[in-house]
Order: C-alpha cells, then structure tokens, then sequence
C-alpha cells in the first residue's frame, strides 16, 4: 500500500492509542503498542472513568477505517438531556436537530474492543512494560521493571506518544529548550457512581437521555450502559461549603445525597460503598507545543491536549487528530517531518478551541446556571434559532453534529456571545424578550 | 534565636539560595547548601548572563541581613538609560528622581561574594553533587552521579528548592495531581558580548548608563563592570527576517554588526569571536502553584516564578520572597506549615504581576517603540507626571524604586492604561497633547 514502510511504536493501548494502531497498520507499517498496564481485557475496570460521548468527529474517524458499525453496537444514542432539578418534575432538552444524538459508550467496552480491533489487523500489544525514556533525535526508547533497573533498548522509525495527559514521551520533549506547557487543574473533583440495572435487565432511567441532576457549583450525571446500568459521575469541589473535604464519614454522604440527590439515593443501592471505594479524581486542562520532534516524535490525543470534560470531546478531539495524521499522510507520502509540521499546524488551534470551550462549559455550569441574565439569554437565543436555523447554529451544535475546525466553532461562539451582550442591554428586555424588536435587533447585528 | 534549629537543605548555590542560606543561618538553623555545579568560585564563569540590576527590593533584602554595604562595592550605580538610536545623536532618559538609580552588577562576581559571605556565616556548601530526587513528605533528598547510579540518602527537616526555572524540586512536586504549572518561551533569544575597558581601565562608554541600541524588534543593550568592562546582551528573534538563524557566517555577523550597530563594531574587538563562541539562550515565563509542601519543602525564586528579563527584577523579585518568608518566620516563629502557606499566598499574586509587567515590556520594546500613537501617549504622560509627581507614579518608578506590592503597581498600570486611552480618543489629540485641555481631562479621570 505505501513505498516506505516504517517501524512505528506507539506508547499507550487507550483510546486513542489503539486507534492510530489500525490506521497505520492498515496503511502497510508495522506497528508495536507497548503500555505499563495490563491488558485491560483481562482485569475489572478501575472505577475512574466518565463514559464517553461519541459524536460526529469519533463516528467519522472510526467510519474512515471500516469500524463504525462495529462500535455502534456498543452504543447507546442519546438525543436530549433529562433534567432533574430539585422542585420540578423531571424535563427533556433536545440536543439538536431530529435524529442527531451524541453516543453513550463505556470506555472500558470500547477500549477492549478496540484493542481486539488492533490486534485483528496485525498490531502487535506489549502490555506491562513500561517506557522510562525515550531518545527522541534516533526514535529509540527504553523500557524496564523502574526507573533504575536494567533498561531494554528498542529502535524505531517513528514513535507515537499516545500516553495521555501525563505522558512520558511528551514528558522527554518537555526537558527541551523553547518547549511551552501548562496543566491547568480546575477546583471541582469528579467520583464515578453507579446505577444498577432493574432485575430485569431494563434501565431505571430513560436510557436515551443524558441524565444531569444540576445543583449550582456541582452536579450529578448519568450514561447508560449496554448491560442496563448508568455509569454516574458526581462533579464537586474539593474544598469548600459543599465537598468532597466535607464528606468524610458514611453519615456526612448520606446526608449529602439525601438533601442534594434524593431520587439517586433510591436507585443506587451500594451508593455509599461506592463512594468510600472508588477514588476522587482531579481534572486538568493540559497544552503544549510543538507537538512533534523532527521526522521521529508526535504527541497523539491527550498527550498533546488535554482537556476537562465538559464538553465531552475529550476522545473525539484525539480521533479527529488521527483522521487529520491519516489525510496528511495520503498528501505528503514519506515526507514524514512535512506531516508532522502540518498535523500541528492544524491541530494546535482546534486543541486550544476545544480546550477553551471545555473550560467555560465548566464555568458556565458551575456558576452561569442559577443568573437570571444568563437564563433570559439562553431564552433569546433559542427562540431566534428555532426561527433562524441556518443563522443561529449553536455552538454546541458546531462542535457536536459538525466536523468543521473547533476554532470556527469558539469565533463563532464569541460572534454570537458579542450579539448578545449588545441584545442584553435593550431597555426593558426582560419584557420584550420574544419581541419581534429583539428578533430584528439580532437580525440587524448579525 | 530560635528555641526550634532545623537542620535544613538548600539546592541551588545561586544567588537567591546563597542569600536564603544566609538568612536561615542567621536564625541559628544548620544550613546545607547543594549545587550540582562546580563551585562558581573556581571557575571561568559561563558567557551567558545578563548583568544584574539591583533596585530597591534586592537591596532591602541585603539591608536586613547587613550585607547591603558589601554588596554596594561590587556595584555601579546607573541612574539614567544612554539611548542610541540610529541617526540620532546619543541622549539620556532619567530612571526617576535624584538619587535614584538601578546598580550594575555582574552575575558571576555578586554570586561568588554571596558564597563566601554565607560560608562566613557557617553554611555547608556541597559543590558538584547532584540532587536526583526528593521524598516531598520527608523531605529526603538523593544524590548521585547519575540518574541510575547508586544514591545517596539525606535527611532534612526542611528543604528549599532554589535551583531556578528548571527547577529539580518543583519538578518533583508538578508530578502530583492539582499542580499548576505554566512555561511559555518567547521568540526571542539572547547572546552575551563583551566591551573590554580602554588601555588606562576606564570605561568606554559613560559608565552611569544603561545603555540601549533599539532597533525595532531587536536590540543591544550593555550595562557596566567594575573591571572597566561591559557587559552586553544582544536580543534577537530566533526566527525570521532578522534573526539568529540568519546569522550563520562570520560575514553575516559582521554586515548584520555594520548595518545596526556600526558604533559597537568600534569598540568590540572580538565581536565575531564573542558572538560563535557564547551561545543563544532562550527566556521564558515559568509560573506554578503551590510553591510549598506541607512545612517539609518550599520553592524560593526562580524555581517557583520565572520571568523573562525586560524589567530587570528576577533576581529582586527572589530576594523579596526571602525578606518576606523571613518577616513570616518571625511573625509565626515554628509553625512552619503556617510560615509556608502565608508565604505563597503573599507571593504568588506579586510574582504573577512581575510576570506580566516583564512580559509586557517585553512586547512594548519589540513592537511598540516605533508606534507613533505609543510615543505620543508616553510624552503625555511624561509631561504630566512631571507637572503631577504625587498623582501619576509611572509604573516603572513603582517596581524599580518602591517597595509596595508589585500587583498593585500592574494595578496602577492598569488604570493609567485606561486613563491614556480615554487621553487618546480626544480629537486633535496630536496637535493639543500638552495643553491644559488635556491635563484637566486626566485630572477628571484620575
């Protein structure tokens, strides 16, 4: 298929990792996945993860080498949120256009089946052998028991660091001279929950909806599963009046869950053991350039930025990276440092976008949705987008059901956001906010 | 003095931990000071420094522990810029009022008193002994001649990080979870030369200046030594038109030398030499959060915020987290969890804004100078502030020659910033900029 096969080892079997390994080696190179866990076919998940939400840019990415159908069957589309607020009964929001949905997934799920995916095609798995260094000029790296046993040496044509936000590889180019980074942590904590499934096997929620159970500065979210559970995650600060520092003892959490989730407390019968059992994780925004070191090294997905989840485009943002790789690699042939230089050329500003959008999601939950502004806003601009489809695509739509640059996306969010400040400030608006002055002022502005 | 001595560790010899050495001694701690490099003392120092300029807080930090007089004799006070703008004749730019002054000092010579006055004072110092790791809660240190070899164990109460913007220590603590951590380089780099003294010893250019060759954006600047020397740093992009990749051959040095700076050909014999023989460094802007662990280890100077030269406080910006941490080791005597969170809670914000005050000279030397909008604003504001001394300090007055909080001067920047803008927007503002129209508007402003 190609005139110059190359060596190519990828660090990391997750996601992303697993992924660029079916695209190379579909492509003719030989390829070696090495990662210090264990084959995650073989052991119980780890209770840290938020399901993923597969949407436009991981379905296209997936159908571009032949394993979307595979990977649908292990989704379950949700076409609208269900809003649990405490005083109201329970209320649906569409998230966009008829038959648009974003796709719940367990990570675990898919990144079995992508590995058997991998495998399938001729990818070869080195689980449990950790990389400590990696010599990045002669693409070599170094494996060992620690950091200071006896090191094996392999050599490469090309590696790829896929090892997520706190990679090794990237980890190397960082100790270089004119290398910019920064990690980001927000102050909200994440626990993964979970609801059973009825006796039956059926889900005890709506099983195509989006459950958000949102209470100012925190929150609960809920994806379902194949199996007929929810996996949950409960976002909340580490510090402060509500948090996860406040919830020491089993009485402080039932308490928590009784006042804030009262109709979680009955479905989830282990609630309280979750909770003591399974980890708090922190969330970081992660960016960086370059992402790339001659012809030898590029970052992948994570490694090359991370983002908070808010948006839920964590992986689709790191299977866009390798659809754009696998394009620039049929334009440039073997000239792998101009693929390089182009690959991050074009992803860094879509990386940064998505990274952006993601952190205002968080602000905007955290701290936008009790502002009566905020509200009468996003009041506004539904109505005019019902009215105006084609002039009012929201910016969640661009970045969930389009495949367009996040970058277009953010500028025209900020467009949008600037209309509005102007519409905000029209005397009397709160009256006159489904006015047709408001629809012509909108119309005037655009 | 202390009814509590630590035994407490110290890494990196320069300048701020030579001074925290001294200080803690003082205290009746047992200090231990470890520098991976040879003693400075010793040895030809690097060919990659900046002069230093001290100003007020460096000299404040000095004062309180009676070094200030020594320190004083190695220094050369400059109380004006020497401006040498192609086809202009050379002129002066006063630093403030009388009296007032920024003092030139070389690196290499203030650091080699600074080890001596410390040993002096009863510091260890342990030269050529690298530090590989640090136990962060028993704030173990280990040493060793290489990454893999054996190390050896030390035992610390405490242990301060003062090995600078690539910090080993804080390296340590940015692998643990809600570390914040940023490096951002810019475009531009650095090369030291060297303007030897005349025959007699004298200085070749007026030795009270600091003296500047703008040239857009690039520039030459050369500040004074005691031996009748300067000490030069050419500042250039890298990249592009101008640049250091463009200057490959003794050819290209010496037409880019004839073409921007034909007076310094003059009097550097040894131009070319100095230029391929020291190297191009490059600057960055290093900011992190925490700066401290428990009350086992703590980051001082550099290592905790780094910033880019072009205000000359990076050194004074370390000597006051040292006055600071000493006036907070007197105010909570042994609670040294307290000392410590006191300490970055004081610091960061003002290490912050010298951050971005350094940044932004950064941006208005290498783009602004030649904005005819930008000078009009600065001969307003000169004008004014002579008229009104007590109602428009210039921000550089308020970091070079106060000692109040660096954040509030960015703050007072900030206002007169938007004060000037309203200045500008008035018609006929070129013509009338120093009429009394215009005072009075500022006046109303302020």
């Amino acid at each position: 298929m190609i005139q110059n096969p190359k060596n190519i080892a990828i660090i990391g079997s997750g996601l992303v990792g697993s992924l660029l390994a079916i695209y190379l080696k579909k492509l003719g190179h030989t390829i070696t996945v090495f990662d210090r866990r264990p084959d995650i076919r073989n052991i119980t998940f780890s209770g840290r993860s938020i399901n993923l939400a597969m949407s436009n840019r991981g379905w296209k990415a997936l159908r571009e080498v032949g394993i979307e159908d595979e990977v649908r069957n292990l989704a379950i589309p949700l076409d609208k949120r269900a809003m649990h607020v405490i005083g109201k009964p329970l209320y649906f929001q569409k998230y966009g256009k008829e038959g648009e949905a974003i796709w719940s997934i367990s990570r675990g799920v898919l990144n079995k089946r992508m590995i058997d995916l991998a495998e399938g095609a001729g990818v070869t798995f080195r689980f449990e052998e950790k990389v400590w260094d990696v010599s990045l000029p002669e693409a070599k790296l170094y494996t060992g028991q620690s950091e200071k046993s006896e090191w094996k040496e392999y050599d490469y044509d090309i590696i790829f660091g896929c090892d997520g936000a706190f990679s090794r590889v990237r980890h190397k180019m960082q100790r270089r001279s004119r290398f910019d980074y920064s990690q980001d942590f927000i102050d909200v904590g994440y626990k993964e929950l979970s609801i059973p499934p009825n006796p039956d096997g059926s889900h005890k929620l709506d099983k195509h909806s989006f459950h958000i159970w949102p209470r100012g500065n925190f929150m609960l979210i809920a994806m379902p599963n194949l199996d007929g559970s929810f996996t949950c995650t409960l976002f909340l600060p580490f510090e402060g009046e509500v948090s996860f520092e406040r919830l020491k003892t089993e009485a402080d959490a039932k308490a928590f869950f009784e006042t804030y989730f009262p109709n979680v407390m009955q479905v989830i019968d282990d609630l309280l053991v979750d909770f003591f059992k399974n980890p708090t994780s922190a969330m970081v925004t992660m960016k960086c350039y370059p992402w790339t070191y001659w012809n030898k090294v590029a970052l992948v997905g994570d490694s090359a930025h991370a983002v908070v989840p808010f948006y839920g485009q964590g992986m689709n943002a790191g299977f866009e990276d390798i659809y754009v790789l696998n394009q620039l690699i049929h334009a440039y042939g073997d000239d792998w440092e101009r693929i390089f230089q182009e690959y991050q050329k074009e992803r860094k500003p879509n990386a940064d976008a998505i990274a952006e959008l993601s952190y205002r999601n968080f602000v905007e939950m955290s701290s936008k949705t009790a502002d009566p502004r905020f509200l009468l806003q996003k009041k506004i601009e539904k109505r005019f987008a019902a009215k105006h489809p084609e002039k009012w695509i929201p910016v969640y739509s661009r970045v969930t059901f389009s495949d367009r640059p996040y970058a277009e996306a953010l500028a025209a969010g900020d467009t949008q956001e600037r209309i509005m400040r102007e519409v905000l400030k029209m005397p009397d608006i709160e009256r006159k906010w489904d006015s047709e002055e408001v629809e012509r002022k909108i119309l005037s502005l655009l």
